[in-house]
């Protein structure tokens, strides 16, 4: 496989398939998400499900094929997707009278409905989210960053007021997504405000998360909108207030998709491949049954009382009994597939009422008894996250820069970030893209306050503190 | 709304719209399926899941929209699924080249990808599943049961012989869907193979579960195919066996959908509304406070109280606060929803240490003690859910008649089924249809052997034992 270090896109390509994560579809930039990716979709699905449902909202399921119509209401909205439609024009053998659009993101429909269901202001606040498949025409996709059709769930909420919408919009980026991505997946990301260049088609304001790839590259690995009464207004939200006043609801939607697979993946990986946090490893511990003959059988049958010892206690481990390749070889496949923790177990081992643990990240290999297995490679696990998680944040600290000066700027977000000051002009922005391929990820959330003159045009900042440049997925 | 007894499609249709399971979609026969129908699907989704995974089939994700080619390769499931077709023609804003089908089913994309991780007998068998969203365009829409999109698993295996896909068919239709009907939506369903007539284009047979719905008629609950090499050949899965030869895998697909839904409500429900199993219903506990003025907050305190005692012991409890509603119409609004249990808590049975017990079935309101009620509704809902099979498994034996004459085979299809002798020819299975609306449902498992001459031809009869005929959804 290609070094990280030499080639980062060649490596990611490379690794996404030999790691048997996904496939290439038959259309160009789809893929096939293999059951290996798809349980560590799987694992962050449930959690993410549950964070979404603990915070109110309650899921629901929308129509894919959305009336063209529909799309065009809001202008904004069809200005920014509209390139990217996949469109239906025959469906039961004849002619559409109007053509469908495979949804690209449902705020058209669901705004339809929501204008249906709302009426007064005790139906307020209206709180749903749908997991589902979209499809955006990708002119450059990339497996699981940006491809054609992808798997996510959409919040979508009303509000009476803009005070609850805008606290909704926190509330997702902060109590679900921020908490999802470094709980889960281990990835320190920096939550903030979009500038206007990088607002979501429609929306009034948008909030993402960022993280940093291990190529000193930025993801946005989730975003939150507060959508004003745009939506409400294009779709006619709208409700009696306890004062018998007709108001137009104030919506959001928020959106995490299969493309945190990526960043899990850029985010942790190594030369030998993955290396998987284990709140979202399919397999959290491997065990690899090394004998030959006569031992074979009884080291395999140790190996599966073990594994179900382990799986009583809650953790994912998987037995490796291939009967056709040595044990070097699957060592090298588990490396390459992240399993934090492979074990090995040899007769030697078995007799000691031991096995051989190694650590995905290294170090030296380290006997552990078999009876206390379970609640030692609880404690195991627990450290891999957290370490997962603290080296991440050592790694974006150190390539982040807080400059004034543009030459600095040029060379940080070369390999990573800087953290400086903008006039908040999109043409300054656009220019800043050209020139080093950054652009403005967020202006983060909790930012010092901070003024003074633009890091490339020298007007006078904007945003009342540094803004965060790279270049981005 | 219309009583059942009166105009059972009316009933069905109201039902849907006002217990809030869901509303009609923009585009005809399309549904959006509201929080509380979803809700009743998650319950559905997660238990089925389990016993797919248990039975050893692993979750994956194939691409929505499937290159027209593709369907076209084997030649009798394009015949039986092109008139269905939703076609995509433009992406991006440019004509395709190739037209693109959103996907009706996926026995060709993902064959094509079996074909690809299939080399030798070590990679089988191949157990996949899916969960996704399909588009068959519907002449005669309803909700739930035919809808121009719906959510479905779709199982997909491949098997070395045919003995292995064989038993597989039999095990996704027995271990796993035949005990999710009955099990979870308390449907005593009828396992069976279709007819040729009625049989999954490009199987070799189709295996069914059947139940029978309050208005006599039969429902398709899910079906598991063999697909013998049909789609093995088509898409070149072959393998190498021990022996070095090779040779074409045997392929089987399985499917269960949103149509569940509607055949829970079918099954189950009465002139009042829903009737839910506890085992899918969103809240199998509704606890309505009684008390006005000072008493109010008091009672609703408890309502809360308890409602977390019994979420604590596992059940779904919901209390019912809307302070603009009477109890009188929360009584009837939850009836109508479903709920098997209601309580009713005002001050005199809080004074008492007790709430009144109503169940959706009616009997005597019995107050219980609310000290033991996590323990006493517990076992209630496992009674009620037991009940709710056995009431469904009366019915349908009622309304099943074994007959060798004509006159009574009509009869009893007007308002059941029949078991009857069939010359298997399809002529007559047609003539069948066009004189009665009955159809083949299908040939029982455990059906006695039995042989005679054709229930309508007299033509000797096929199978060796009985047909289950009925009219059917």
């Amino acid at each position: 496989m290609t070094p990280q270090s030499e080639d980062f896109s060649a490596w990611y390509n490379e690794l996404v398939i030999k790691a048997e994560l996904v496939d290439r579809g038959p259309v160009r930039g789809t893929m096939v998400i293999r059951p290996y990716g798809y349980r560590i979709w799987e694992l962050l699905q449930s959690e993410l499900d549950r964070l979404i449902k603990e915070t109110g909202h309650q899921n629901a399921y929308f129509p894919l094929l959305i009336p063209q119509s529909y799309l065009e209401r809001e202008a904004e909205h069809v200005e920014g997707f509209g390139p990217e439609f996949a469109v239906v024009t025959h469906a039961g053998g004849k002619q559409l009278e109007e053509p469908l659009i495979v949804r690209p993101t449902s705020e058209t429909v669901i705004g339809e409905f929501m204008a249906k269901w709302v009426s007064s202001y005790r139906d307020l606040p209206l709180l749903l989210n749908q997991w589902a498949n979209v499809v955006r025409w990708e002119l450059r996709p990339r497996m699981f960053l940006r491809t054609t059709e992808f798997l996510w769930q959409e919040g979508h909420t009303a509000y009476a007021d803009e005070a609850g919408a805008v606290a909704e919009t926190m509330r997702a980026l902060d109590e679900i997504y921020a908490r999802t991505a470094r709980e889960l997946a281990a990835m320190p990301v920096i939550e903030g405000e979009k500038t206007p260049t990088e607002r979501f088609a429609g929306a009034v304001s948008t909030f993402s998360i960022e993280a940093m790839m291990r190529d000193g590259r930025a993801l946005q690995a989730g975003t939150s909108h507060y959508l004003g009464t745009n939506f409400a207004r294009a779709f006619n939200i709208q409700y009696t207030g306890e004062d018998g006043q007709l108001s137009h609801a104030h919506t959001t939607s928020f959106g995490m998709s299969t493309r945190m697979i990526g960043g899990v993946i850029m985010t942790h990986g190594d030369d030998k491949g993955l290396v998987l946090p284990p709140r979202l490893a399919p397999y959290q511990v491997v065990i690899v049954p090394i004998g030959r003959g006569d031992h074979a059988a009884e080291v395999t049958e140790a190996a599966t009382t073990l594994a179900a010892r382990l799986a009583g206690a809650g953790i994912r481990a998987h037995v490796d009994d291939r009967p056709q390749l040595s044990p070097g070889f699957k060592f090298n496949d588990w490396e390459l597939r992240g399993v934090p923790i492979r074990l090995e177990l040899g007769p030697r081992d078995l007799a000691a009422g031991s096995a051989v643990m190694a650590l995905r990240l290294g170090g030296v290999k380290e006997p552990i008894s078999l009876e206390g297995a379970p609640a030692r490679l609880a404690d195991e696990l627990a450290a891999f996250q957290d370490l997962l998680l603290e080296r991440a944040t050592e790694f974006r600290d150190a390539r982040t820069v807080t400059t004034d000066q543009w030459d600095d700027f040029t060379k940080a977000v070369a390999t990573g970030w800087a953290r400086a000051l903008h006039c908040g002009t999109p043409e300054c922005e656009e220019l800043i893209k050209a020139e080093t391929g950054a652009t403005a990820r967020c202006i983060p959330l909790d930012g010092e306050p901070a003024s003074g003159r633009c890091i490339r045009c020298d007007l006078p900042s904007a945003y009342g503190k540094r803004v965060i440049f790279g270049r981005a997925y």
